[in-house]
C-alpha cells in the first residue's frame, strides 16, 4: 500500500479489531463512525463542529451532489473538500442505494440505471463509468463500486443475479477509477459484497471482489428490513471471508446496539443519518438508550440530555431547554440535538477502539449494552 | 443612578451620540443593535456566536414567553438568562405590541388586553401589572413599559386617547417595577413614547412619562407602516423632547439604511427581526446592498457573500455554497446567512460608534448609505 491509502491494525480482541487508516487528507480512527453529509452538508450542523466531536471522515451521497449542486458544479467551484469546507477525507457512496430509494421511473440494464431526479423530474442515468466520474470530479478520498443493493426479501436465484451483476459492475467500477490517473493516485476504492443473506453468495462475492482487489471492502445489502438478528448472523460469517487485512465497512448501519454488535463481529467503518435524522426529530440517543425530547416529561427537567455525556450541549442547556425549543420548532432544538447525537456517536466509537486496544471489548460491550437496553423511554 | 444603570454619553457629534450603558450583567455600547431571541434563542444561532458578532444585549419577547414555555417555568428553572446561557444583559418587551400582531379574539380594555393564544387558542390576559410580573419572573435586565402601540395610520383623536391609555399603563408598569423590590434593585424600567406621527401628541407624551421617570425611554409606535419619510419626520423631534441623559431605544427598526438615519438623529438603541428572519429566508444584508442569494446568478460565484465582511462565513465559504445549501432547504444555509446577517448590523453599530466617537458621522453616514444604495440586486 503507498501512502495514498494505509490500514494498520493495532490491536484485535477476539473478532474486533482498532487501528488507522492513514490517507493524504488524513487518519481515520477505527472502528470508525462516519457522519452523513449527504447535500455537502451534515445536516444542521457547522463543519467545525462535527470534527470537534471526534469525526475523522465524513460520507457525501453522490445520487444527492449529481442532481444538485451536480459534480461538475462542485468540481469547478475546487471540489467537495472546498466547498463545504472539510478537508479531511470524505467517502462517498457510488449513487446506486439513493437510486433506488429514492428517484422514480428507475430502468436497470447490465449498461447501468437511468432514471428521474427526486427533485425535478430530470432523467440522468448512473453506470459503474459515470459512478467513477462523480466522484472523481467530487475529489472523493474513498470511492466506492456502483453496485445494485439487492433488495431484501430476494429468493436465492434473485439475489445471486443481482449479486454477480454488482460484480461486473465492480469490475467496471476498478478500470473506471484506475482510468482516472491522477485521482487515483490519491484516492482509495473499496468494492461492495452482495449475496443478500446467503451464505454461498457472500462468499462468492468476496471471491470475486478480491479477485479484482480493491484497498477496502464493504458489506452491502444489510440494514434494509431484515432485523438484527439476520443481520448478525451474516456478519457472523461474511467479514471473516474477505481480507483481513484490508478495512470492512457496514453500509448505513445503525443503532448503537446494532454496531456495537457488529464491532464485535470485524467490522471497522460504519455510517447512518440515524444520529442526524432522529436529532432533527428530537430523539437523542444516551447511555441510557433513547430519549424522546418531545415527551412532557422532560419539560422542567433541568438536568442534562446525557448524565455521561461531556459534549457543549449536555454540559450547557437542560432538557427542559432543548424540550421547549424543539417543542417549538426553533432551528436550534436541530442543531444542539443533531450535535449531541453525533457526539455520542463518536464517544461510543472511542470506548470501542479504547476497549479493543485494552483487551476488555466483550465486557465493555455487555456492560454499554445493559445501561442503553435497561434505561430506553422510547 | 447607581449601578444598577449607568448611562455615560462619551461622545456626541451633530444630534448623534456614542457611549456605554453599565449594568450588573455586563456592558451596552451604544448605538446598539439588539438581536431578537423570539423564544428564548436567537433564531439559528448558537449564543456564543451571538456574543461573537459583538452583540451586547438581546431581546427576549414576553408574548411569546409567556405562551411556551411560560414565564412561570421559566422562572422555576432559574430565569431566563439560565435557560438560554445569555449571561449579559437581556431586554424583554413587554407583550403589547405581539398581542397586538399575532394573537385573535383581543379585548382592549382600561384594565388591559384580553387575547387567545396563536399557538393554542388557551385565553390569557396581559395588564401592566402582570407584564411586569412576567418580565421579573424572566429575569429580565430592561423591562420595557407595557403599552399600546398605536395602530397606523390613526385620526389625531385616536393617536391621542391611545397614548393617554398607555401613560395611565406606563405610571402602572412603574408602580409594578417597583413593587418587585429585588429584581427592581438589579433591573432598569423603561418608559415608551406614543403619539403616532403627530408632534403635539410626542411632546405631550414625553412630558407624561418623564414626570414618571424612567431608566430610559423608547419611542414606540414607528416602523409600523408609514414608510421611512414619515418616521424620519418624527424623529426630527421627537428624540428631543426625551431626557438627553438617558438612553432612547427606537423598537422595531430595521433596515440598514434605517438605523443609519436614526442615529444621526439621536437614537441609542434598536432591535429588529430583519437580520435573522431576512437570514432564514436566504436574504444577506452586505456592505453593497441586499443579496438575495437565491438568484441563479449566485451559483457558480467562488466570491464571499459580503467582500467586506471579515465574519466567519464570509472568510469560509462562497456565495455558490450558500447558493446550494439554501435552495436544497438546508438548516446550515439559515444558520450561516443569518450568522452573517447578525455579524453585518453589529459591525455597521460598531462603524456608526466609531465614526460618532471621532467626530466624522455625517461623511460616514454617507459613504455607507452610498455604498449600500449604490449596489442593491434586489
Amino acid at each position: 500500500m503507498s501512502e495514498r491509502f494505509k490500514f494498520e491494525i493495532k490491536a484485535t480482541d477476539g473478532k474486533a479489531r482498532t487501528g488507522v487508516i492513514r490517507m493524504l487528507r488524513g487518519e481515520i480512527r477505527t472502528p470508525a463512525f462516519m457522519p452523513v453529509g449527504t447535500a455537502a452538508t451534515v445536516k444542521a450542523m457547522r463543519v467545525e463542529d462535527v470534527r470537534a466531536t471526534g469525526a475523522d471522515i465524513i460520507l457525501g451521497n453522490t445520487y444527492h451532489l449529481m442532481l444538485r449542486p451536480s459534480a461538475e458544479r462542485v468540481a469547478k467551484l475546487g471540489g467537495l473538500h472546498r466547498f463545504m469546507n472539510w478537508h479531511r477525507p470524505i467517502l462517498t457512496d457510488s449513487g446506486g442505494y439513493q437510486v433506488m430509494s429514492l428517484s422514480s421511473l428507475r430502468k436497470i440494464t447490465e449498461e447501468g440505471v437511468s432514471f428521474a431526479s427526486h427533485i425535478d423530474g430530470s432523467r440522468h442515468n448512473l453506470t459503474p463509468e459515470r459512478s467513477m466520474e462523480i466522484q472523481r470530479l467530487l475529489g472523493s478520498d474513498i470511492v466506492m463500486a456502483f453496485d445494485e443493493c439487492t433488495p431484501h426479501p430476494a429468493s436465492h436465484e434473485v439475489a445471486g443475479k443481482s449479486m454477480r451483476m454488482s460484480m461486473r459492475w465492480a469490475k467496471r467500477s476498478r478500470a473506471g477509477f484506475d482510468s482516472g490517473e491522477e485521482h487515483a493516485s490519491r484516492a482509495a476504492l473499496f468494492g461492495i459484497q452482495q449475496g443478500s443473506l446467503y451464505k454461498d453468495l457472500r462468499k462468492e462475492s468476496a471471491e470475486r471482489l478480491t479477485e479484482i482487489g480493491f484497498d477496502g471492502y464493504a458489506i452491502g445489502g444489510l440494514a434494509v428490513g431484515e432485523g438484527q438478528g439476520p443481520m448478525f448472523d451474516v456478519l457472523d460469517y461474511a467479514p471473516g471471508f474477505l481480507p483481513q487485512d484490508r478495512p470492512r465497512y457496514l453500509m448505513g448501519v445503525g443503532k448503537p446496539d446494532d454496531i456495537v454488535g457488529a464491532v464485535l463481529r470485524g467490522v471497522d467503518m460504519f455510517d447512518c443519518v440515524l444520529p442526524t435524522r432522529s436529532g432533527r426529530n428530537g430523539q437523542a440517543f444516551t447511555c441510557e438508550g433513547p430519549v424522546n425530547i418531545r415527551n412532557a416529561k422532560h419539560k422542567e427537567d433541568s438536568g442534562p440530555l446525557d448524565p455521561s455525556c461531556s459534549c457543549p450541549v449536555c454540559t450547557t442547556y437542560s432538557r427542559a431547554y432543548l424540550h421547549h425549543l424543539v417543542k417549538a420548532g426553533e432551528i436550534l432544538g436541530a442543531m444542539l440535538m443533531t450535535q449531541h447525537n453525533i457526539h455520542f456517536y463518536q464517544s461510543m466509537m472511542q470506548g470501542l477502539r479504547d476497549a479493543i486496544a485494552e483487551g476488555r471489548v466483550e465486557a465493555h460491550a455487555k456492560a454499554f449494552l445493559d445501561r442503553y437496553k435497561g434505561g430506553q423511554d422510547g
